[in-house]
C-alpha cells in the first residue's frame, strides 16, 4: 500500500504536534510495510506571511491531489486584526467548501487515566464515548443572502435535501459499524422550519437502517443532556451551527480538549486535525501535547484507509503511554511530573 | 400600593406551583400592606381543552391590562401531536411577541445547600451567580423568509438595530446596578454577519457605560466556558437562539433546574415563570417544587415593582427553608426525607 499525505503544520504549536504525528505515522508504516509520502504545504498565518494569503491555490491543489490531509493548527494574535475575508477562519471555511468536506467527526471520549481533569464528577463522565457528526459545508455558515449594513444584519440557515441525506447516511452507517449504536439527531424543529425539514429527511434515511434506534432531541435540551448525563449518547448527528456548539461542549466535558482528534470528510477528500488551537503562548517550546494530532492519524487509518486495526494500535499505544504516566503540561495533575512533546511522541512510538 | 396580577396556572404541575407562589405573594402583601388582585386565566392545554385554542384573545387582553403575569407551565403529552401552529410552543412565541417581551432574564445561581446536586464538581460550581439576558422577540425565531418544501428548508436570522440596542442597554443597566458587573456578549461574529452587526451595536451602546467591562465571546467557546469555569460570568447578553441554548446549560450546571425562575420583560408588559416544564408525570400529586415559581414572584418585585428589598425577603425565606432541611423530591439527596409542595410553601411563608 502507498499513501500520499499532505501535511499542513500551520501556526503556533502546529509544526511541533504535526512532527510528532508524522513520527508515529512513519513508525506504523515501517511496521506494516506501507509506503507513505508526505508533502508539506503552507496554510494560515504561515502562508500569509510568505504569500499574503492564508490559502494559496498551490496548497489547495495539493490537498485535492492526495489521499489525506493532516493539519496542525492555524491562527494566532499576529493575524487577528486582518479584515474578515483574510482571516484564518475564512481560509478554514474555504478549504472545507473547496474540498467538499461535508462531515466533521469529533469523538467525545473520556480517557480513564485523565477522568479527574474533567470539571464533571467522575461518576457522571467516566466511560463517556460518543461520536458527533457535524454537517460542515452547509447551513447558516454558507447560506445566502447574508450581510449587514447600518440598520440590520442577516444570515440564512438553509439545507438542501442532498445535504441532509448524505450526513445522515454517514452517521447511520457509522452507527451500524459500531454494533447498531443509537443515533441522536439534534435540531430545533419546534421553532425552525429548516430543522423540521432536517428531521423529516433524517427519518426518511432512517428507513434504510431499521435496526438502528433514532432519537430526536432539541438543541437546548441536548446541550443540557451532554452536561447532565453524557453516557446516554452514542452517535450524534446535527447541523453546522448546532454541531459547532455541541461538539465543543462534548469535548470540554471529557476534560481532555488537548487529546481530541477530528476528521473532516467528503466524498473525495479528507482532512484530519486536532481540535485544539494553535496555542501561540507555548509555541516552539516543546511543551505541546501531540496526542490529539496522533489520534487524528488514527482516524485517518479508520476513515480514509479503512484500516481500523491500525487505528486501534495507535489508540492502544496512546493509552499505554498514559497508563505509564507520561503527561504533557496540559494534562498533568497539579504537582505531577511533565514530559515534553518529543518525549510523549517517543513514548507512543516505542509502544 | 396596588398591584394587578394575571395568573396563568397552565398545565401539569402549573396549578400547584402557582398556588404556592400566590400564597407567598399574599403573605408578603399582608406584611407590607400592598393590595394585590389576582385574576386567573387559561393558557396552553388547559385553554385548548375548553376553547380549542392555546391562547385566546381574552387571555391576551388580560395579560395586556395588568401589572405582571405569573405563568406556571404549559404543555403535556396530550397536546403533543397537534399541528405545529396549534401547539403550546406556538402559543408561547405568540404571547412573547404580542406582549413585546424582548428580554428574557434567567439567573444561574447555585444554592449552597444544593451544590452537591450539580453534575459539576463542587469547587468548580459553588458560588456561581450570573444573569443571562436573552433577546426574546427577534432573531431566527421570528425572521422572514422561512419555510420548507420537498427539496429544502430555510430560516432567516436577522436583527434590527433597535432590537440589539434595547437588550444591550437593559443588560448594561442591570450590570451597573450590580456594582458594575462584567458583561459578556456572546455571538458568532467570526462566521455570521448578523453576529458582527450584533457585536458592533453592543459596542456602540457600551459607550454609554464606560465604567463597565465588556467581553465578546464566541458561542461555541461560551458553551464550553460555562462548563469549564462558570464563575467567570456575571452578566451574559445574547441573541434569541444562542440564549435558548446557553441559558439552559447555565441552568443545568447549577444542579437546580427545579429552582430557577425567569422574567420576560418588555417596555410595557412583563411575564414571570419558572424555567421548568409542566412535568405531567407528577402533576396533581402535591410533589412539585414550588421554589422556582416563588422565586419568579421575587423577580416580579425586583423588575416590575422596583422593590428589590421585598424580593430579597423572598429569596432569604427560600434559603432559610432550604437551610432548615426542607426538600421536595427533585432536590432531595438519595435517602433524604422529602416534603410536599404545600409543606415547602408553608415553610417559606412562615419565614
Ligand atoms: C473558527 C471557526 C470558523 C470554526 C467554526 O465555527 O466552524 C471553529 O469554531 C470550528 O469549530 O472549527
Ligand atoms: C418551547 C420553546 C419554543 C422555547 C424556546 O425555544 O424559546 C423554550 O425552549 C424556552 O427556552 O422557553
Amino acid at each position: 500500500m502507498m499513501y500520499k499525505i499532505v501535511s499542513i503544520p500551520g501556526d503556533g504549536i502546529g509544526p511541533e504536534v504535526v512532527a510528532g504525528a508524522l513520527e508515529v505515522l512513519n513508525a506504523i508504516a515501517k511496521k506494516h510495510d506501507f509506503e507513505v509520502t508526505v508533502e508539506e504545504h503552507l496554510f494560515g498565518g504561515a502562508s500569509y506571511d510568505v504569500h499574503g494569503s492564508m490559502l494559496t491555490d498551490e496548497t489547495l491543489e495539493a490537498c485535492k491531489n492526495c489521499d489525506a490531509v493532516l493539519l496542525g493548527a492555524v491562527g494566532g494574535y499576529k493575524w487577528e486584526n486582518l479584515p474578515h475575508e483574510q482571516k484564518p477562519e475564512a481560509a478554514l471555511l474555504r478549504i472545507r467548501k473547496e474540498l467538499g468536506l461535508f462531515a466533521n467527526l469529533r469523538p467525545a471520549k473520556v480517557y480513564d487515566a485523565l477522568v479527574a481533569s474533567s470539571t464533571l464528577k467522575t461518576e457522571v463522565v467516566q466511560g463517556t464515548d460518543f461520536m458527533v457528526f457535524r454537517e460542515l459545508t452547509g447551513g447558516i455558515y454558507f447560506g445566502q443572502p447574508r450581510g449587514y449594513d447600518e440598520t440590520r444584519g442577516w444570515n440564512t440557515m438553509v439545507y438542501e435535501r442532498y445535504e441532509v441525506e448524505r450526513i445522515a447516511r454517514l452517521a447511520f452507517e457509522y452507527a451500524r459499524k459500531r454494533g447498531n449504536a443509537k443515533v441522536t439527531s439534534i435540531d430545533k424543529a419546534n421553532v425552525l422550519e429548516v430543522s423540521q425539514f432536517w428531521r423529516n429527511i433524517v427519518h426518511e434515511v432512517h428507513q434504510d437502517f431499521p435496526e438502528i434506534e433514532l432519537v430526536d432531541m432539541y438543541v437546548d435540551n441536548a446541550a443540557m443532556q451532554v452536561v447532565r448525563n453524557p453516557k446516554q449518547f452514542e452517535v450524534i448527528v446535527t447541523s453546522n451551527l448546532f454541531g459547532d456548539i455541541l461538539s465543543d461542549i462534548s469535548g470540554m466535558i471529557t476534560g481532555s480538549l488537548g487529546m481530541l482528534p477530528s476528521a473532516s470528510i467528503g466524498s473525495e477528500h479528507a482532512l484530519y486535525e486536532p481540535i485544539h488551537g494553535s496555542a501561540p503562548d507555548i509555541a516552539g517550546q516543546n511543551k505541546a501535547n501531540p496526542i490529539a494530532t496522533i489520534a487524528s492519524v488514527a482516524m485517518m487509518f479508520e476513515n480514509s484507509f479503512d484500516r481500523p486495526e491500525v487505528a486501534g494500535e495507535i489508540y492502544a499505544a496512546i493509552e499505554d503511554a498514559l497508563a505509564a504516566g507520561f503527561r504533557t503540561g496540559d494534562i498533568a495533575a497539579p504537582g505531577e511530573a511533565t514530559c515534553s512533546t518529543t518525549e510523549m511522541t517517543a513514548a507512543i512510538v516505542a509502544r
